[in-house]
């Protein structure tokens, strides 16, 4: 059977869309190639043509759903707007990204613990060096114009991630210690004005006395 | 053969630095009850015998290395010294628990993987909740001293420990995008400077103008 390129593409969303749908309703992603058969419809053999194997259908699934907000992401640094409102938009991105996407984070620790030799270079350089560069290009832009003060990129970029992976990475700590259940709207734009709101304020470059 | 008191708490301390000194050496959680075995020099059996299982070891690990930190953070609120600096002794320790204890971190993220049911409330309240009521004193302290703005605990809980967390769970992203190696004294003493200063200015109360 001939299989046009543009069925091909057809097949390998389907797979991934019923991986992703999976994870998201489950609430983890420890899922089977049965379990995607099944929901897809299709063979699980096909996840290995398409693939490689489980493993790297992750990596699809996440270049899949992170593709939009990278692109995004690109555009930001040279956008006409104050770096403020670029470092806003960038946070309330990135904690839109983990809450449309609740298991891209579990999915990149799995890989990671899984094979960190093969999946650490592969996660770093697709999904971490964008937001690494984006970042500092917003840091030395503030820096230029006066209205931040010199901070280090590596560090900041940490704190970011850290602080927004923490949000949907500590699931069980928001239940038990603070009882909240689902992280719903109040409590992601709590979370992008408490973190822009700290930053902002933190790097701000010190008002001169003259 | 009797087993006095004694005896059993010294077999239990054999058990778990043997799986703790592995787990540092080798960079990795991943050791097998044959391996500490052989590290020990006793049998595979003891583990079952003391901790019920290896994810009941996992646990007694965590609460032996963490149990000194937790001692001092208990201390921290009622210290007389400015909430300020009681902010950055708070960070300061628990990056420097990260950085004694390399595994740790990972080991709580391993146990919520397998069982997040069994063991998310455990992780939460034991070694989460002090943190999170330390804080939370610190901040009251601070604001009702006038120094600090009000923030809300759960923002601020998340955004600390997410941080914190990141620097030892982003090796993989620290070594290829920002050629960082190992966490050294610099790099660490660099990160407490840079999440302290951000924070602090951050929270900081507004000058009155008046």
């Amino acid at each position: 059977m001939k299989k046009p390129n543009g069925a091909a593409s057809v097949t390998r969303k389907q797979l991934l869309s019923a991986a992703g749908e999976l994870m998201a309703t489950r609430g983890s992603t420890d899922i089977s190639l049965n379990d995607i058969a099944e929901k897809s419809g299709l063979s699980s053999a096909l996840v290995k043509y398409y693939f490689g194997n489980k493993a790297g259908m992750m990596l699809g699934l996440l270049r899949e759903v992170l593709a939009p907000s990278l692109l995004q992401l690109r555009h930001l640094p040279a956008m006409e707007l104050p770096p403020q409102t670029k470092l806003r938009i960038h946070i309330s991105g990135l904690v839109k990204s983990y809450y449309l996407h609740p298991y891209v984070n579990r999915l990149m620790h799995q890989l990671l613990y899984e094979d960190s030799e093969t999946f650490g270079p592969i996660l770093a350089e697709e999904f971490s060096r964008p937001v690494a560069d984006v970042q500092k290009m917003i840091l030395e832009e503030g820096t230029r114009l006066g209205v931040f003060r010199p901070v280090d990129p590596l560090f900041f970029y940490l704190h970011i991630i850290g602080a927004c992976d923490q949000l949907f990475h500590g699931r069980a700590q928001l239940e038990h210690l603070f009882g909240v259940k689902t992280i719903d709207d109040d409590v992601r734009r709590g979370f992008i004005d408490h973190l822009y709101g700290v930053v902002m304020s933190g790097i701000a470059a010190p008002v001169s006395s003259s």
